[in-house]
């Protein structure tokens, strides 16, 4: 049973949504055959199709921004969801497409969370491979819309936001003062057949070493050398980063002294830094209290906020597990709230 | 300092070394461009080359089974090194050259362990990709040479264990009651492009994610249904599996339910069990109480070994490190010796 008043409001952090447009653009991605992805052909050729009770049920859940959802959310004890465009979001399109299909999105994630101010947040959907019309876009959400951060869906076509051409969307997330919330993709095709051919490209372990990937990709090329205040979310936990932080640490300088790669130079600070003091990250789909209380240690309970994943992984029990979660009392309403209300700048 | 006298023997588990034909067989390949494996070409182009000194301490490091070897143990207060052929072992080579390349470092390594008994003890070096041979070797290496476990290293020149061209091996292994060492290798190129680029191929990320995914195809594949006593190793806190407990659980029965893939089938139990009942797992590389006693707590203290991964990672203040851990004595005490000599079989 989910207690109806804790000490604490619930700000769900990880949650999707879906357009009608996008989700036709995707079919058509895949009839067509011409966008060579296997990743996305594995995800979405599967919750585009299957009749499965699970698929339907995300699929459903995707593209409705009304009354179901909240009454989902009453049902589970949430307070607020902070939602964004799910995975690939608009990458996955040319960029004018890409640049167009995201303003659609985010116009309808703001109609939503006008309709329900107390109840919806918004983050910006952008196409960071059009960057001068990413940076507009985040621009108009952030400026106009008052949405509160910005939702990367990991590889953008096999490209990461380490590389020079990304750069503008990095600068205006830092001048904006709104994070990134890196959310994981399929490997892209050049990462993707080991994992794929074991059925172990979605969400049970590709969607993480991805993101994770990722994630070192950009701390490694000196972004946040680049870029202090820069702040990025991920989610699961920090896709396992937090477990890896000694061996990041004494790995990357043992490879700087090496000198064995010529563009891994030394950084500022040692790695575990740019986690601690740049990166957030969310408890999405793992309502487990080890994992949760490890992050809470090793980064700083002000780094950890919950997350439920909804329509993915809605499972109101898990609410009651991360409620009956044996930590201080602080710890678990910063968890639960304080941290996405700073981290979000929600009144 | 390290404590001279602790009321534990050090037992290593993680430990390499190399013979001077292998050296000279990577150089071959390395020269003659035919073997096309980017990762190899990283991991080995360097090492073989590199003038820097981390690179020259672990070259000559993996060379020497005698005095220096036996002194830097001394130094560090390691009793006792679980010693096996560094990666990628024999895997690079055509079966015949493999196997006949693993009976001789078999040889050289059963060699110095009757020179140092005490100090020394063997895992078998074999050539998966010549399975029959491979069965050939583990059977003398474990009954006429003594050796008390088997090395693989990760993916075989881009396949896994689960393919059912392995089952003679795994079937052997069980047989003969000896643990594989599923030891870390560089992504395969079906995978390693966006680690590469990054300098991100190696310890610090590539070599845990594409062990932790060889690990995970071999549950998911059902190969402990198959060989229930079957038992692995995998080092680096557990490559960062046990970490992921919940989701795999969670997401593994999500997608069995689903039917996404029609390889993904049930199991007989969720995926942590075989976790914490066919793995060991390993700190090498990682001399940090959060994920060490993250180990302990989650898949057994009885599960979780110490291991140093000589001359890769010889840092004698780690284990002193490891000495100071705040945990009881007893989990201390199964750490650094007892389940190394219930899993090695040492008397």
């Amino acid at each position: 049973m989910i207690e109806k008043n804790p000490a604490y409001r619930r700000i769900a952090t990880e949650e999707a949504f879906f357009t009608a447009d996008i989700s036709a653009g995707y079919r058509r991605l895949l009839d067509e055959g011409k966008y060579q992805d296997p990743g996305f052909r594995s995800l979405w050729g599967f919750y585009s199709s299957s009749m499965s009770a699970r698929a339907r049920f995300i699929f459903e859940g995707l593209h409705d921004l009304g009354d179901k959802r909240i009454a989902h959310m009453d049902a589970a004890g949430i307070d607020r969801q902070i939602i964004a465009l799910t995975a690939p979001g608009v990458q996955v399109f040319d960029p004018a497409t890409a640049s167009s299909l995201a303003i659609d999105a985010n116009d309808q994630l703001a109609e939503a969370c006008r309709r329900y101010p107390d109840r919806f947040t918004g983050m910006a959907a952008v196409a960071p491979h059009d960057p001068a019309n990413a940076v507009k876009e985040m621009e108009r959400a952030v400026k106009k819309l008052g949405f509160r951060a910005v939702i990367v869906n990991s590889h953008i076509q096999g490209h990461y936001l380490d590389e020079p051409q990304f750069l503008p969307v990095l600068e205006a997330a830092e001048a904006l003062d709104v994070p990134i919330y890196l959310h994981p993709n399929t490997p892209p095709p050049s990462m993707i057949q080991p994992f794929l051919e074991a059925g172990l490209d979605g969400a049970i372990y590709g969607f993480g070493v991805e993101t994770g990937l990722h994630m070192l990709r950009i701390i490694v090329a000196g972004v946040f050398d680049h870029f202090p205040k820069l702040q990025f979310i991920i989610g699961h936990t920090g896709e396992a980063l937090p477990f890896w932080l000694y061996r990041l640490d004494y790995m990357h300088a043992a490879t700087v002294r090496s000198e064995r790669y010529p563009n891994v130079k030394a950084l500022k600070h040692p790695v575990s830094h740019y986690l601690k003091n740049n990166v957030y990250v969310t408890n999405s789909g793992v309502a487990w209290q080890p994992s949760i209380e490890f992050c809470q240690k090793v980064l700083g309970v002000e780094r950890v906020m919950y997350a439920m994943d909804y329509p993915y992984q809605y499972v109101p029990e898990e609410v009651a597990i991360c409620d009956a979660m044996t930590i201080p009392a602080a710890d678990k309403q910063a968890f639960f709230e304080g941290n996405a209300r700073r981290v979000f700048k929600l009144s």
